[in-house]
């Protein structure tokens, strides 16, 4: 396992030579690039600064019930109950410990990236309170440590306690990386053994697996860093023990008194994405978040096992969700019964789940397969995400958020059609609730890990944003500086800032949506078709101020749905570079659905737009108003007049920005 | 009130001269035919006989728990167990009653159209049970009486005492009236007694109206039989006692304990149009079943007490679903939440609910209407719901129905987004359930009250279906007879086949869909622009043999609906006549989102088919299918193939009668 430990940076490395076969299998690109190593400026610096302004020290204030008029929270008083100090019934969910994990994450990613002492203080006082709430066994979940009568471990289906632990280890491994302090760390390495001592096959071991998948992903990071096999192998048994038959979770239903009819209900698992053995599934199915969790933690198990087997079902689920349940803006999941996916083609703008936190664990899913293999079409998908589904949870001032991410919103509707009420038109106050901004934060807030890669001296550039980035290369350090205006401008420079005497590999990502992308190094162009599954490899001895200029021409793409998505037949997006756009009532007037767009596409100009976001721009488009001269519901063609009109089209993840109204993606074509 | 009674068939009446100005004020149409004067052949005629045949003898094994593999209704049982002849727990619903009570009226009417001594002997056995069951207060429900602990009357929100009290009362009308038998109304009179005794204003009275509308119409029902005045009164308490401040539902929860913040939440009453007085509603709101029987229960009360404000509140409801929150197919109920209207121009034709038993009320409503003012656009609602929406409701063989008449069906859809289940591709074994099924089968029982109408010697045909209608007129009896094929061909003769000796009128309505319709009497043509309100009064001295032609073209038209109702924009309707046609995936292969239709409508014809209706017509029209040349999700223009195709489509209430597949209205145009 040690090839693959993401705490390798400065293990021996060798120089790769120049791809001379674009066919050849993917490389994979294990490694993270340290944050403290990345800086992002551009729309994502800004966000990596709302996180560490406003979510991360509100949160805190949250988590201590110190927001007057929030929703109590209850989540630090219940570990102050377990450890003691105390006394209290535990408040909040059945998972409230998880948001105390995922604040102390996004602690850490802020930390690695910028020391802070004062947050640091602050979270090494949390930190202190887990470590006296944790039970002498290395038990720690405060849920059932605040109800000793009941039995741990006996309704894994419903309740938290893994998903929990996995949260609590996610956040000791971010927070030890960042800090190099082991307090947390060994809170989750005791609270690992006992789950290693607890859980598996046989020898009087408790059978099962988690409900809410998310301790196996944590497990293998634990493994990573601390070089402990067993954890990897533990998180493996979870996988592994997740929908076979007899299925465990219907064995636990029936120790619970669930009669066998009950249990066997068809499709009951599926939620739970236990329905069948996980190497066998080919659809994605169930609660979004929960699903693309399981995912992660099987990709990155494969990767590190070499289970050839594991990573194909890893392969084809990516291919399901990519190929036939993605929204255009990196939404996933459909429904808001269950939060969960549907199935192949069923893609409702309107009825759409598309929980920012289900976007969330795409990004994670396709960062665990873009480790394994250096295709970019997993970066394709996470940029996607990064530019529209995520950001679009967040109100540009940091202080609101979405849980659902509609593609189409009629506020009236939102009101007064239960069908669709899930789907806001406004962010909600987001104290309200504690468990998605957080998400949002520990996600901005390591969007180095995301952008960057290394792998035996190779520094892989998956995502570009302004900024710059160093590894370990063979002799010594290299680091590079990247300028552009991206995602609003396709033109980027990356300039050479630091470099050692001996060859090393830049991997540049061609991102799937440029038709032509243009390469150069020093003036000089590199030929894009050596590219290799989407990377360009440029191989050499680097010198200082070496300057690779790309070129990714950004034209307004009015792109179709495939005509098996009934929710966009007859209509088009409006997309530049990885920018999903959409129209606003604020701009375009009420009853969007009433607009048809012209289907040539040189009537379409973008145009530079500070207005919301500093050097951003809108699409501006010739098209159609109808509107009736009668009030029936029902008319002849001779009742519809078709006037012409000019669209006004801003980046999705803008939108609800400016009061409440109507927002369209797909726009009927004129 | 004397002149509005139902039952004065022979009251002195008058010849009425030819109008002369078409904005006059309506005229009512007050009187039923009975349906002993009536008979409907043609398709109305068939769907008589599955009601008769088919619905109305598996029902009564239903209600005797007779059918093997069926539900259990205990309907009967908890009668039998009332009266003290069984001991039994009451089984089933709370307003399992009502399904006993609507088998009896649909088997009223099918006497009254037909004797049958064997059904009849049937019927007088369920009424004599009914008769032991009811208490020597005269009250009776079953549910209640089997609960002797429970209070009677304090739970109006959420139980039926009331509502199935309505529907015995409704079923003791119908069943006098076709063998002028009393015990049953007998029954509903001391229970009718027992309620104005109970219900009202002061006096030690109980305040209150009940939570599913129905007894207002029926007590109104019972009044114009019976010539009892007080039960209309206590009609008209039921109404305006509803939703007055405070509000009756508030203070009855408060009396089970409910909470202030509860009761006052906002909108809680909506769903029991109880939000507000009714006489000030202008919005259709809630489950569209309780709002369409309210609404009935308000035109007939307004008609027979002229409480002009009451009817103007009527006609505003009117006006809101018809203009606003009316399916194209006659459909009402726009979602499955609380099987409710939502708002107006919401009309989703996917999630939509469109419950069978709310267009039958609505059908209600419209008739109710008609009797006040002889208005086409009644019956053209009226004729709309019974050609589509209602007939959709159950299979060509009268043996399976749906509750749910979606315009738009995607089988995979339905079973697999869960906000989509409640909308079937196929319709389950009916036997499964007991409430829908007899609401059809009375309806089309007794369709004859809804073709035709009378009013002081004019016959009103509302409706056109081949048959004979026979009436009292000035100076002795008429009759006509009705030779046409409508709805598939909009020519129609009427032969007067008896007549007195004096003038008396008949009045034709002119359907809304014809362009152009002629008329003529004995081939001298009438101007049609002489109609009143959509009816034209032909006043003369009929003569035996006098032949009126009437023929109303049927071009097929691709009807397209107001561009506010999202739903449907850029898409069209193939409508002809009064049918709704459809696309189904049998005639033209799956995923019909992908076909147009092309906009010009002389590309279309209409052919008969026999196939699945004798007599019946489909359509042919050209249009284009896409299909993709890749299978990615979104892509170019360039990669959508457009080829011409023929769609063929049918009539929509013929849906799912050749297995599984899918189903669409609302068709893009190209």
């Amino acid at each position: 396992m040690a090839q693959n430990r993401i705490n390798n940076d400065k293990r021996s490395e060798e120089a790769r030579p120049m791809p001379a076969n674009a066919a050849k299998p993917p490389r994979p690109s294990t490694a993270r690039v340290p944050l403290s190593r990345v800086r992002l400026d551009g729309m994502w610096g800004l966000y990596q600064r709302l996180a560490r302004e406003a979510t991360i020290p509100y949160q805190r204030d949250i988590l201590n019930d110190a927001v007057p008029g929030a929703v109590a929270s209850y989540a630090l008083r219940n570990f102050r109950a377990a450890a003691g100090m105390v006394e209290a019934r535990h408040g909040g969910c059945p998972w409230q410990d998880s948001d105390v994990a995922k604040w102390l994450e996004a602690v850490a990613y802020a930390l690695e990236s910028q020391p802070d002492a004062a947050l640091e203080s602050d979270a090494d006082g949390v930190i202190d309170l887990i470590e006296k709430a944790q039970q002498p066994d290395g038990y720690v979940d405060t849920y059932y440590i605040l109800h000793p009568e009941w039995e741990r471990f006996t309704n894994l289906l419903e309740h938290h306690e893994l998903y929990c632990m996995g949260h609590l280890t996610e956040a000791a491994v971010a927070y030890y990386r960042a800090t190099g302090k082991r307090k947390l760390l060994d809170v989750a390495r005791r609270c690992a053994n006992m789950l290693c001592a607890r859980f598996g096959e046989g020898g009087g071991k408790t059978e099962g697996c988690p409900g809410h998948e998310e301790i196996e992903l944590a497990l293998i990071k634990l493994s990573d860093v601390t070089g402990e096999e067993r954890y990897l192998r533990l998180a493996k048994y979870f996988l592994d023990a997740r929908g076979t038959s007899p299925n465990c979770f219907a064995l636990e239903e029936k120790r619970r008194g669930r009669s066998d009819a009950e249990v066997q209900r068809e499709g009951r698992y599926a939620y739970y994405q236990a329905h069948m053995p996980v190497r066998d599934q080919t659809a994605a199915v169930g609660h979004a978040v929960r699903a693309a969790y399981l995912y992660t933690g099987m990709a990155m198990a494969a990767l590190r096992t070499g289970d050839e087997p594991l990573m194909a079902a890893c392969r084809r689920l990516w291919s399901d969700i990519v190929g036939r349940q993605l929204y255009v803006t990196g939404a996933i999941g459909q429904s808001s019964h269950g939060e969960a996916f549907t199935f192949g083609y069923d893609l409702p703008n309107d009825t759409v789940y598309g929980e920012t936190c289900a976007a969330i664990g795409l990004v994670f899913f396709a960062r665990a397969m873009l480790d394994s293999e250096a295709r970019s079409e997993y970066a394709d998908v996470m940029e996607t995400a990064l530019y529209n589904a995520i950001p679009a949870g967040m109100s540009l001032d940091g202080k609101r958020y979405f849980y659902v991410n509609p593609l189409e919103v009629w506020p009236e509707a939102s009101e007064k059609n239960q069908g669709r009420q899930h789907a806001l038109p406004e962010r909600p106050g987001w104290y309200g609730c504690a468990c998605c901004p957080p998400n949002v934060a520990r996600l901005y807030a390591s969007l180095g890990e995301y952008a960057y890669g290394q792998k035996d001296g190779t520094l892989f550039v998956h995502l570009y944003s302004a900024g710059m980035a160093r590894i370990t290369v063979p002799g010594g350090e290299a680091a590079i500086r990247v300028d552009t205006a991206y995602p609003w401008d396709g033109a980027a420079r990356i300039v050479v800032t630091e470099t050692s005497g001996v060859a090393w590999t830049l991997a540049l990502r061609l991102p799937g949506w440029c038709a032509d992308p243009a390469v150069s190094v020093n003036g000089a162009t590199i030929q894009t078709d050596s590219a290799e599954n989407g990377y360009l490899y440029i191989n050499r001895l680097w010198k200082l101020g070496d300057t690779v200029e790309l070129d990714f021409p950004m034209p307004t793409r009015l792109v179709r749905a495939n005509p098996l998505v009934r929710a966009d037949a007859g209509k088009a997006a409006i997309l530049r570079g990885p920018v999903v756009f959409c129209l606003e009532e604020a701009d375009n007037g009420a009853n969007l659905s009433a607009l048809t767009i012209h289907a040539d596409a040189s009537a379409i100009t973008a145009e530079p737009d500070d207005s919301l976001m500093p050097g951003s721009v809108r699409i501006k488009a010739s098209g159609f108003r109808d509107t009736a001269d009668t009030d029936t519901l029902y008319m002849d063609k001779s009742d519809i007049r078709r006037e012409p009109i000019s669209l006004t089209y801003i980046p999705y993840s803008f939108w609800a920005n400016r009061g409440k109204g109507e927002m369209q993606v797909w726009t009927r074509l004129a």
